[in-house]
């Protein structure tokens, strides 16, 4: 690995004290870290270096996966870790930046490779970006990479605006956009379980799938975030990212060892291929939802606009399923239905494929215990890949019973998202990053969406907090003679009250 | 369940005891056999219906799969059994018999069902049917049915001379000819696999599967079989009957609930397209070996040719490996190999189902650990159907290690084939039951290599008992880029010794 410098803003905030730290510190011992290696923290508390890396230390006990109880090991890692006091604004501190980057370079005798880590809200990412540029930060004789975390715009317009801005500064294949989702273990293996077999892959088509379920279900509400979140909603803070990155990686075929060109070019040949939805078509293809007063786990919980920091009429939406269609050989008549919600009755993300079932619908048998074929990759917080196969009952001859098999079970503590996502980009493999494509063609599939929100032209549904968001979602499916894998059984004392549904249903 | 009277030849052998008792006591244990049933023990021996009943609940203590241990339920079992002694060519005694039968039949008030079972030599086959016919024994008012063991025929003229003999007193769907590799739980599930799964089937495809491997080795010698055996050999043994119907049941597609006369109807296409193989090619495709001393889990054993018993220069063959190739839009291209033998190292029957890697030839690293997909149907003495997929190895990055999955582990305990099948003949389903057109097609497919071997066209390789027969069997599937699956490593002190090697070939 070659010599790398980590310049990280935000070093005093919560991400990095919760994932990165703990992140580079596992890496550190898997001894994937460069042998020469500095880290460089910013923020606008006055920390000293002995005070950056003893909160550092305590992030590591209190977050990482692997306990760091090695006293030695643990000094040896904090080794490489400074801190500047920087305000973003100000040129001067990107000058002092410099000097600190450089005089540890020269110290450690080190090429200057610089990996800009931007762990700040987005409207810092601009200034951020020109003052390294300006600062001679990004100039050195080395290569230079920028991480910048969610969310990458508000809509299509701000997307583009910042793209490029960013690119006055960073050239495409020096920015690494961060989708943790793309760094979680199961995320990452669904690329390999086509690639190292060719069963698998053989069924990876409409030939034999009857839909895909993409599920991102959360129990919790809205909580600290509600200032940020009443003006995102699940369809920017989720559906725009991370679902349409699953998609995009349960869509692609890899038939060989893929660069991570081939994987991004097939990525966007995805996007590029997915049917758009006119504005006035939203509401047939799509289900938005608020989470009004439900109980879990027998708890009762207040509704969303009782949430502190939320607006008692607020129409944010923190439920959305979609029914979506990629327009190719391979996926046509396959309905990708995706849906991510809060205060959902299991926390759980997960990829359903089912398979066609040709021998049913020719049986003119009655039921013979028999479900659909499925392949179940479990994405947190059970890690896992099962399918689902029907096998004899020995019990009852000439009937069938549905067995789950274990293809693949994670191994325990596996490396987090984050830990494999900030490998890649010290590799400089961005395989398992956003590409601008992705990320601009994402907003533009979303963007009608959002518009008609804005417009109301799509029912803002209730659904009491702990269920599995509103009937609609499973009309969307039963439409098609489908429904969602794996959801309970409703419970009836846990459902919408009369005047939530005509509150609502009077906005449309 | 119709009234049903077995009339039992054969009632005092081997076969009676090991197998068809405790089959007729674990069926009428789970409520298979009719209600209204009798049972007719004949045999040359002078036992009454009392010695004949303790010998049955002898048998059940030694060899049923459940315990005989209620006294009052054995009891009730035992009451259907009556005995007569037959002498095979005394017409009389058939009219003896029909009195017998006649009698049980109205002092039960059955209707006249009858299942004549021979469990008796061949020979004895035709003089029994012909006296069936001619006693009126087969002309009661209902039906008849002719449960018939093997082996049917030495060789397709004297198979056919049978059939025709038979089929004077019995119809073809009157015949139930067993083959008890048939009645194996595994080899049931086959079926049910396909038909249940779209999956599985989907894969069923010479678009996806590179090779079949059909494997039936035995670790025991020539046993006390000796005097037949040596006139018989593996090809006829196993080869002819066995190995064919497990081709077959592999092969064919079963894509709905399937009729008895669909599963017959499409295993005769497969033998229909089975290329056939000159006398002059045998030597290309099959390979016969004889096991020569060697040795057993360390122990010392003889080779064949020194067991009690065989001739001291018998020729006869105790394995026998052939590649065989199926001319349909299905198969073409797909090699099935197949293969027998006593004193092979493990006992195993199995069939290796190997995918294709197209993946593999596209790609251009090394070694990567992966291996090809398997789908192994384990039939005995394990039973199982498993998978073999590749998983991402977690300890090493970019490498995978091939994992095995159970589709369909068999319950603890299962029915025995003898089960199935007498079960099945009472019921009158012959799905699993040889067809006359599947034996003749099988002798006419074997019959050049009876003949190669008569005339000596083919080499006679020797193999240490205890080693998975001939090299020549391994060079077989390597000509062709494979290898037998799950064939342990050679023991370098075990393999055939110069001077057997010799005296072999100088036959050829």
């Amino acid at each position: 690995m070659e010599p790398t410098t980590i310049v990280l803003f935000g070093a005093t905030g919560d991400l990095a004290k919760r994932k990165i730290y703990p992140a580079l510190y596992n890496l550190f011992i898997d001894g994937k870290l460069p042998k020469e290696f500095s880290l460089v923290g910013l923020g606008r508390r006055e920390w000293t270096d002995e005070s950056f890396q003893a909160n550092v230390e305590k992030s590591l006990h209190q977050f990482s996966r692997r306990e760091a109880n090695d006293a030695g090991l643990v000094k040896e890692f904090l080794r490489a870790f400074r801190y500047s006091v920087l305000d973003i604004g100000r040129q001067e501190d990107y000058l002092k930046l410099l000097q600190l980057v450089e005089s540890r370079e020269n110290e450690l005798q080190m090429q200057p490779n610089r990996l800009f880590y931007l762990s700040v809200g987005p409207e810092y990412f601009e200034p951020i970006a020109a003052n390294i540029k300006e600062s001679g930060l990004g100039s050195a004789n080395g290569w230079k990479r920028l991480v910048i975390e969610k969310p990458f715009g508000h809509d299509l317009s701000s997307a583009r605006d910042l793209n490029r801005n960013l690119s006055k500064s960073f050239e495409e294949h020096e920015v690494f956009r961060i989708d943790h989702y793309l760094g979680k273990p199961m995320v990452q293996r669904m690329e390999s379980l086509q690639q190292a077999n060719p069963v698998i892959q053989a069924l990876w088509t409409n030939r034999y799938i009857a839909n895909v379920q993409i599920t991102a279900n959360e129990s919790v509400g809205v909580e600290e975030r509600a200032g940020y979140y009443d003006h995102v909603g699940a369809i920017r803070d989720m559906f725009q990212n991370h679902m349409l990155q699953l998609l995009m990686m349960a869509a692609i075929h890899l038939p060989n060892d893929s660069t991570s060109e081939e994987v991004r070019f097939k990525k966007k040949k995805v996007m590029e291929a997915l049917e758009l939805v006119q504005k006035e078509d939203v509401i047939a293809n799509v289900i938005r939802g608020q989470y009004a007063e439900g109980s879990m786990q027998g708890n009762p919980v207040v509704g969303y606009k009782s949430e502190p920091g939320i607006a008692p009429d607020s129409m944010n939406d923190t439920f959305i399923a979609a029914k979506l269609q990629i327009d190719n050989n391979n996926w046509r008549g396959v309905p990708f239905y995706i849906r991510t919600g809060k205060r959902m009755k299991d926390k759980s993300t997960r990829i359903v494929v089912e398979f066609k079932e040709p021998l049913k619908q020719a049986s003119t048998k009655s039921e013979d215990g028999t479900e659909p074929n499925l392949l179940v990759i479990e994405i947190g917080p059970n890690e896992g890949i099962t399918l689902q196969l029907n096998a004899k009952d020995p019990e009852h001859k000439g009937s069938f019973k549905p067995v789950h098999i274990d293809l693949q079970a994670s191994p325990q503590n596996s490396p987090e998202a984050y830990e494999n996502l900030i490998g890649d980009a010290l590799n400089g493999d961005p395989t398992f990053f956003a590409h601008w494509d992705e990320v601009e063609l994402s907003w533009q599939w979303v963007q009608p969406i959002l518009d008609a929100f804005e417009e109301n032209l799509v029912p803002l549904y209730p659904y009491a907090a702990g269920t599995y968001g509103p009937v609609e979602s499973d009309a969307l499916l039963a439409k098609d003679g489908y429904h969602w894998w794996f959801d309970a059984k409703p419970d009836p004392n846990n459902a919408i009250k009369e005047g939530d549904q005509y509150a609502y249903n009077s906005n449309y």
